[in-house]
């Protein structure tokens, strides 16, 4: 297996955690569907929920002086989404650097297991006077760790920074 | 002229500040209105405008480390208004004690002048450690200045501290 | 007991509904708690539960070519929430008359269960074409329904419709 | 000039719009900046008033049956932005095709020019029914014009749909 280049280059783990979220009225537009806004929302549920299943909370991690503030953003628009459905969130790191990290994120119609959106986001970890540090130990053991065991891979190509068409 | 009872009791100008809002589609729901929960945010435009137009911004307060933290709100909801049209939100104090002010608010379709909805607010001026502190001399200077001059008037009845259940 | 006066004002059950609602970040501003606003929407979420629990849904009743547009809102806000924590929200109808339904509502810090915040919502029934309209039977039937059994209560005075100068 | 490749492939003006926006108190969250989800909520008001500029409106074009969905969205943040602070949104047709739209945007502080933020979201038309139909002619002709003149150019590689890094 090829590692990847670079000293702050770190392996990362494929399993993803799941969240489900019930579209309130107020998330909808005169479309009558979700607008298309609020999938950033869903996404920002999404890594706060992997995050706690890791065994941290984003809360723990701001309360010790830092933030994971965001840099890029993307999302594909699949399906749309009414009022009282139920999306899965699936979350998962799909990059992790010495300071920053990308979560990736597929939404799914949870009825029927249908796409509905995909996306990520990629974060630099600050301090309190905004400057970028390492991404705490503790905290980046926690998007390591692998619910599955010691797996260790390449960590996907598609990462914002590489990306060719999505 | 009969002044209002009680030392902290301060009397109120009357004249109102108005400042348009133009409907974004993300305001809008399924039943193609404006979601009744923007109301609430066009009534936080209408004072931060209010402020700035009688010389102060809601901003500089914060920076002196003061706040007003919201303890009561009221809406009356009139008619539905749509995607794209422009309102008026027209915004007066309506009674200033001490360390409370009291925000009214109308608003108005600002084509044809129908009122769309009507509301108040109350707030109450706490420190950095949330502690009640007197609203600022120079707030509460330019919270009382009328523009036309130097009338004082005994504030309305109807303030919120003022109704029937609370 | 004695029975409310008018033939459309209808008993009303006590039994309340309790939902949890986590605060997401984009829920907060720069107080550091969660935004006014999002207390509104929380009622929303309540009521749409409370409707859920009864065995009705909201989206039945628009899809009956029905809805409940809000008239009045009133909220008292007691204690300031934080990122992350949960409030159960606690929903009751609180008046329901021929063509109108008022719901109240308390939100509680589920964790030790302090009042954060306490309000009603007014709504007045319509059809498609924004006539106001009797409440359908299978849904007034649902409101009205108590858990507990067939306790016919009056309703309670404090309804936004009984309160001082509104 | 090399004219682009493809039947459907029309040229671009490079003209932007801009139109300035006030950070309001609720756009803000507990970092004390403005909430990355709002945005995206400034790109919808930049092509809006994009749209207006050129002499038609996005609710002009749902009146007629047709309505521009989503399906692509990009934004690097690159400056955090403040409450009470003006930003400009600066926006343009970066790719038209027979039944799809991409528009640009920037975000700039408008006090010292700085870029706050920059992105991108393709749009495909459909029709009542859901499906995707030719962009109206008049609709076309609005986002075609080059308020400078008939200086027809080619469009610029960095649609989403073939971007490498950005």
């Amino acid at each position: 297996m090829v590692r990847p280049k670079g000293v702050d280059h770190l392996p990362v783990k494929k399993d993803a955690v799941d969240f489900d979220v019930r579209v309130r009225y107020v998330d909808t537009d005169q479309m009558a569907v979700v607008h298309h806004g609020n999938y950033i929302l869903w996404f920002e549920v999404g890594r706060t929920e992997f995050c706690r299943s890791r065994g941290f909370t984003y809360r723990d991690l701001e309360d010790m002086g830092y933030r994971l503030m965001i840099t890029d953003l993307r999302c594909l628009y699949r399906k749309a989404v009414r009022y009282d459905e139920v999306v899965t969130v699936r979350t998962r790191v799909k990059d992790l650097k010495r300071r920053m990290v990308t979560f990736g994120y597929e939404i799914l119609c949870k009825e029927t297991g249908t796409p509905v959106a995909e996306g990520e986001t990629r974060h630099i970890c600050l301090d309190r006077s905004d400057k970028s540090r390492t991404i705490p130990e503790h905290f980046r053991k926690c998007l390591e760790r692998n619910v599955d065991g010691m797996v260790w891979e390449r960590p996907e190509q598609q990462g914002i920074e590489n990306s060719g068409r999505r």
